[in-house]
């Protein structure tokens, strides 16, 4: 398998416990007890109720200095202290997925601030992005973003979240979910 | 299935007749007498020495201008008169990966000239790429592109490509193959 290849497994034994599942805009998941994160992965032996896949890749819009900014200040996954987390599918339209690298980074960033907004959570809120719309499975989502922070930053997030959906970019998602999450035993 | 993913199954049923294969860089592919080109797509019952997969997806570097000409310009493929095709996979070093967005398209085209120099042989070459780096799969290659035209503009098929491996963009290449094709019956 591709190694930067991963799924989210919606079951019963995954290492995070779903506390909340919603969605934002366009049809539900179907509700699970937990998520367990795996990579490379076969769900053979999972009990699963639906799998997301993404692979992670290559920057798609940061400019070189907002790559060396991210870099400087942002924290890995994995950390003790994050026992929370966040598991964001979202789905782009078609007329997004028209627009040329320029216009699609004129609208992301200049218009709707979606790279600064994320810096100015950071490092409380570390994040990694999975592209889903270029695999070859029929993936219902375009992007899943997994988030992880402490229980004092849970606020923050919430902040966070709801400055993205105000944007200009958010208008043209037509499907998001919002599932949060707490490490088991964590 | 995807229905933007396309298989190239190298065996000996296929539509189109390999009349040349060479490693321009790297190590060959083996050597097949026909390549089928599938759609969302099972090689079960196909007898293939070998399957390429990619996806075509949304425009990465051309600018509004650039895509504006392109779709002016380009004719589509399986033109009645192209009976010859070229089959190109590549792969980027891990430099090229690492590079933002606006690096990349500095050396693809304000450097390499590689929209340029491809509009420049429109209509006669016809193309279309496929991307497999984010594929779940392992593919050993980033692209493939197919390109089709005529037997009498084969020559400037050759000028193309050879006006391509001179640039900087191509440095960053570590792995090609060039696979030229005859339409059966065609």
């Amino acid at each position: 398998m591709n190694e930067r290849l991963f799924g989210f497994v919606g079951g019963d034994s995954g290492a995070w416990e779903v506390t909340q599942m919603r969605a934002v805009k366009g049809a539900p998941l179907p509700e699970v007890k937990t998520i367990a994160i795996l990579n490379g992965f076969s769900i053979q032996g999972h009990h699963a109720h639906w799998v997301l896949r993404g692979v992670t890749s290559n920057e798609r819009y940061v400019t070189k200095e907002e790559k060396s900014r991210l870099i400087a200040t942002q924290e890995g996954l994995g950390r003790t202290e994050s026992t929370l987390a966040a598991l964001i599918p979202i789905r782009k339209n078609a007329s997004w997925w028209l627009l040329t690298q320029e216009e699609r980074r004129e609208i992301l960033e200049e218009r709707s601030h979606h790279i600064q907004i994320g810096m100015a959570y950071l490092p409380a809120i570390a994040r990694r992005l999975y592209h889903c719309r270029d695999i070859g499975t029929p993936e219902p989502f375009d992007f899943l973003t997994w988030f992880e922070f402490s229980p004092s930053d849970a606020s923050q997030f919430d902040d966070l979240v709801a400055q993205l959906r105000t944007t200009h970019e958010w208008s043209y998602i037509d499907h998001e979910i919002d599932i949060r999450l707490a490490r088991k035993n964590g």
